[in-house]
């Protein structure tokens, strides 16, 4: 597998930095919040990204930067192109992340692995992600141009090459993070005058292209 | 306590018709899907009604018109004015929903019970709830008008009325609430040109709203 393909692979894509998300599969279906380190917030960014109501969003995928103990850096990907078995509750999509975490990664950066259809594992950090996008790529920020604004300018048009979009959990962007994204991006971009949770954002994002794609 | 209080006393509320969810509190949190009726689709329009990134939308309720068995029909009610101990995910969100409802509840339609801190269940089915509501009713479906129109158009005001959006859960109105509910609503309105889940129809007109109010 080519990491590339994966995180390059979708004309839509979010990334989403989980800072403390744990990195193998040692953890509780029943204490997704506590031991698993917020992962919860994770699974409905999954959710967020990729149901659509009785179907998936096909040209989407949905990438977790997981920096939690006890193996980081990894990148969890879910391609909506091949991805089965994923239901949008977040305790069955908790058992398909844990199964994917279980499996050995080799320590190389670059190293990846697949579980179920559609989702890998990938060993490699924000820097190596970045390396890896062809794309346009936008940073979520509460001081961002207003997604409106973009839309209707054209800023955010799909055609041409895929568009990725960066988020964080919970927690701010730390400032090499931030540093790091500013760099890579083309814009920085909010989506309410209100500061949402990653998943709803992800849905408003969502919203704002659906409806630039149909004009 | 006064269900028209409860049902109507919020700036703005969601009203989410869950055709099969259980209305007693004999389920496992580990099977919210099958044997809770479909519940976890219900837990996430509770999220995406009342949460904010670190704080909950104190001017916004939610509630859930119970169908399924064994014992319907039941408003279940969470108001952000006065909730507390409500956490993001489904499983605890779950563990509230499953107190509330294994509360006695007497037959008489009105009967209204409070769970923990603003969480609430009323005895009474749609055409109940109807009857108890001042404000102006807003119902989602796919032929309704763009709501981006509504918006721009001063349709979907927020002022001099409270305002309810009435959806449904994974299946479609049936017919007798379709006619019960054009009867009520002051309009049809759509969010997307897709087909989404009802939780993420709530996050597009929170947006929507958020946008309108500070115009």
């Amino acid at each position: 597998m080519d990491p590339a393909s994966i995180l390059d692979g979708s004309a839509r894509s979010f990334f989403v930095l989980a800072h403390r998300a744990r990195t193998d599969g040692d953890f509780s279906l029943n204490d997704l919040c506590g031991a698993a380190g917020r992962l919860d917030g994770i699974l409905r960014c999954i959710n967020a990204s990729l149901f659509l109501s009785h179907g998936m969003r096909r040209d989407t995928s949905v990438h977790a930067l997981l920096m939690g103990d006890p193996d980081p850096p990894k990148v969890l990907s879910i391609c909506g192109s091949e991805v089965r078995y994923l239901n949008p509750d977040e305790r069955s999509t908790a058992a398909l992340v844990k199964r994917a975490l279980s499996i050995h990664l080799p320590m190389d950066p670059g190293a990846c692995v697949v579980s179920t259809p559609g989702i890998y594992v990938t060993r490699g950090d924000l820097a190596y992600v970045l390396g890896k996008l062809q794309g346009r790529i936008y940073l979520l920020d509460e001081g961002g141009l207003d997604i409106w604004k973009l839309a209707s300018d054209g800023i955010l048009s799909e055609t041409g090459a895929n568009s990725h979009f960066f988020l964080s959990d919970d927690r701010d962007y730390t400032s090499a993070e931030r540093i790091s994204l500013e760099g890579a991006s083309l814009c920085k971009f909010s989506v309410s005058p209100l500061t949402l949770h990653a998943d709803h954002a992800i849905s408003v994002t969502h919203n704002f292209l659906d409806r630039s794609s149909i004009d």
